[in-house]
């Protein structure tokens, strides 16, 4: 008789962004009447820009002619995508990246879950607390994370590192040893950024210990402030310890296109085993590239009229974020987060709980976010709220809130 | 220190269908005089059909309007597409599958590597010899396969089912019991198929030892002759041993276009745990859905128009399996396949090994098969050509290789 993978069964309740879709369809269903406004899932609203709705009609037209049809796509990605990555994302930034170090996937979340495979499951993860749950999650489907605690709602084997107001939402050096360090800045959930310096020391720190930082920058394009770097590999050494994930989903509103890519230095080497070479395998092996079409799309992201128009779908997000950040100021709120990040990170009043909050806004507001502590213990009595909405409709969810 | 997962250093060279790339663009390279026409990998030539085209551009268009644009999928994938599987490629044959059994994915080689993840690193698995090698391969990731015999080219845990011309290319029931059994028909790569009755047996014999059938039927489009089941749920008591596989890449020419489905029926259980459950989970932690332009080609697939167009592209590659078949046979070889799948599986003359005959065919006819020793033991001396070619490529192929 088979069996089944139980670490599944480790996992408490199901997959954040599942819970409160569900959670948040009961509400409507059960009251037509309300406007929900949704601030909670990451998800974007601004249509494509032009130049890439331009670019997918011209990929999806060489695919109805033999001529220009094009079948399974490069294990690693087209390389005319691969060479602008490399060129506008890393050379423009002094950041010594070559297009054959970059694998183009189908976005961050399958990559950021699938990339401890290549890893032992006896190595120890560390985290920051709160996180992105995929981290976590996809580590204890794999066995990694030892047994859970229901009460202080953490894994035995997962090292914990908690970002909190004290330390300004920036994680310090765990007391125990970590194999592989998961970093996300500009962060997600909390919107808070690192210094160049202080990744440095991070950088420094896994290459003394042995470790790998798995770095999701998948908000680089947030990033407004001089001293936040958006590439780990502006930090020396990085090219020895770093992999970096990157995604089109928020700086070119991909959410629903689906493009990604990870970068794996060839200098990244377990003794004599290169890294890049294991998940070229994986690769190779178990995925089949993202959609032509999809390539091309995300190539035209990097067109000089696509930067544009990104940019200034990118200010669009941001001026929600100022106008959320001011008005909960404004209503008495302790908030941070907002200035290189689309995420506003905010301590629920009150003393009411993640989850208290979240029922109190869905009903008394109609506004949607998601509960910090869905993220880790130390993300509880914290909210998130995103700037991914539209203008008028961030605008009617800030003036709500502030009027309870 | 991290370690890396060590598994992965037991797969024995690289994956096939990228070792064959490199040796054929080393070819190329060399002799930049030469044509060479590749009929190794299963890759689709055919452009888009016009209704897929239309689909997608108007994808496209909804996707540059914020009214119609659309961010993250359904965790399953758009109701739209799952109902027009359910509808026409399931309740049209009987078969008793539901719309919410179905799970969009952006390939079946995807799912394929995927879907061991949810079952126990102990299950010992159980393939058909030749075989696919995604199904071995990321079980060696996963640490399921013992050790590698490199003369044998075996792995010590897995339970090899030798499909040769003694039994028509049709495993028989293994001497040692597995838990988790592959098998794809029509079959890839030896083109072989089975009968209606013969899956039964199997599907019987799977809920007898409490096993379950992973069953890749993406070659499905391609049986023409009546005895032939479509699907493993046209089998009774399947809905309890069986999980299937589709993919629209070799109905529809979606090799480049990316997009498959799952299906696990609600009654699969191991003991009280759904196994839908578990798929569910891994879909939602892992994975985004397939872009929202291509769940909308893969619905035109299904609208009349897109039916009859895409009928026509299966019936051109099935003209070409057939030049190929009767070419070999004039030629002298023996060969087989070819009348309900897209894949003609042939014995090299001369007592040549695979490979001996694929360097052969390279250089002499400058064509490109697949060596059937890359997809086990039992395909050794054995080669495979497919039908994916344009006829006029097909035409030109065939009489060189009679030529020879």
């Amino acid at each position: 008789m088979y069996k089944i993978n139980d670490n599944y069964l480790k996992l408490p309740g199901s997959y954040l962004f599942s819970a409160i879709g569900r959670k948040v369809n009961e509400y409507a269903a059960a009251h037509p009447d309300k406007k929900v406004i949704r601030l909670g899932i990451g998800d974007v609203t601004q249509p494509l820009a032009p130049a890439i709705i331009e670019a997918l009609h011209g990929a999806v037209e060489e695919m109805g002619h033999a001529e220009t049809f094009r079948g399974y796509a490069p294990d690693l990605g087209y390389e005319f995508l691969r060479t602008a990555i490399a060129d506008n994302d890393y050379k423009a930034r002094g950041c010594e990246i070559s297009a054959d170090e970059i694998f183009i996937s189908d976005g961050a979340k399958c990559d950021s879950g699938n990339i401890q495979e290549i890893f032992s499951v006896d190595n120890r993860i560390a985290v920051c607390d709160p996180v992105y749950p995929v981290y976590v999650d996809t580590n204890v489907m794999a066995g990694r994370t030892g047994t859970y605690d229901p009460v202080k709602e953490t894994w035995s084997d997962v090292i914990y590192m908690p970002c909190t107001a004290e330390n300004g939402f920036s994680p310090e050096f765990p007391d125990k040893t970590p194999d592989l360090i998961y970093l996300c800045f500009p962060n997600n959930p909390t919107g808070a950024t690192i210094t160049r310096d202080r990744l440095q020391e991070w950088v420094d720190y896994a290459n003394r210990i042995g470790a790998v930082i798995i770095y999701d920058a998948a908000y680089e394009a947030y990033i407004s402030e001089e001293d936040v770097p958006h590439s780990i590999y502006e930090c020396e050494g990085a090219r020895t310890c770093a992999i970096e994930l990157r995604s089109f989903s928020k700086n070119a509103g991909f959410t629903g296109v689906r493009l990604g890519f990870t970068v794996i230095p060839k200098d990244l080497k377990c003794g004599e085993v290169s890294l890049h070479a294991l998940w070229a395998r994986r690769h190779g092996t178990k995925y089949n590239g993202a959609p032509y079409i999809v390539q091309r799309a995300g190539e035209a992201v990097y067109s000089p009229a696509g930067r544009e128009q990104v940019k200034k779908q990118v200010a669009y997000y941001m001026n929600n974020a100022r106008y959320i950040l001011t008005g909960l100021k404004e209503a008495g709120y302790t908030v941070s987060g907002g200035v290189n990040a689309p995420y506003i990170w905010l301590k629920a009043p009150a003393g009411m709980t993640s989850w208290e909050f979240f029922d109190y806004l869905l009903e008394k507001a109609n506004v949607v976010g998601t509960p910090g502590s869905g993220f880790g213990p130390s993300g509880e009595t914290y909210f998130r709220l995103t700037a991914f909405g539209s203008y008028e409709n961030t605008v009617e969810a800030v003036d709500r809130i502030k009027a309870l």
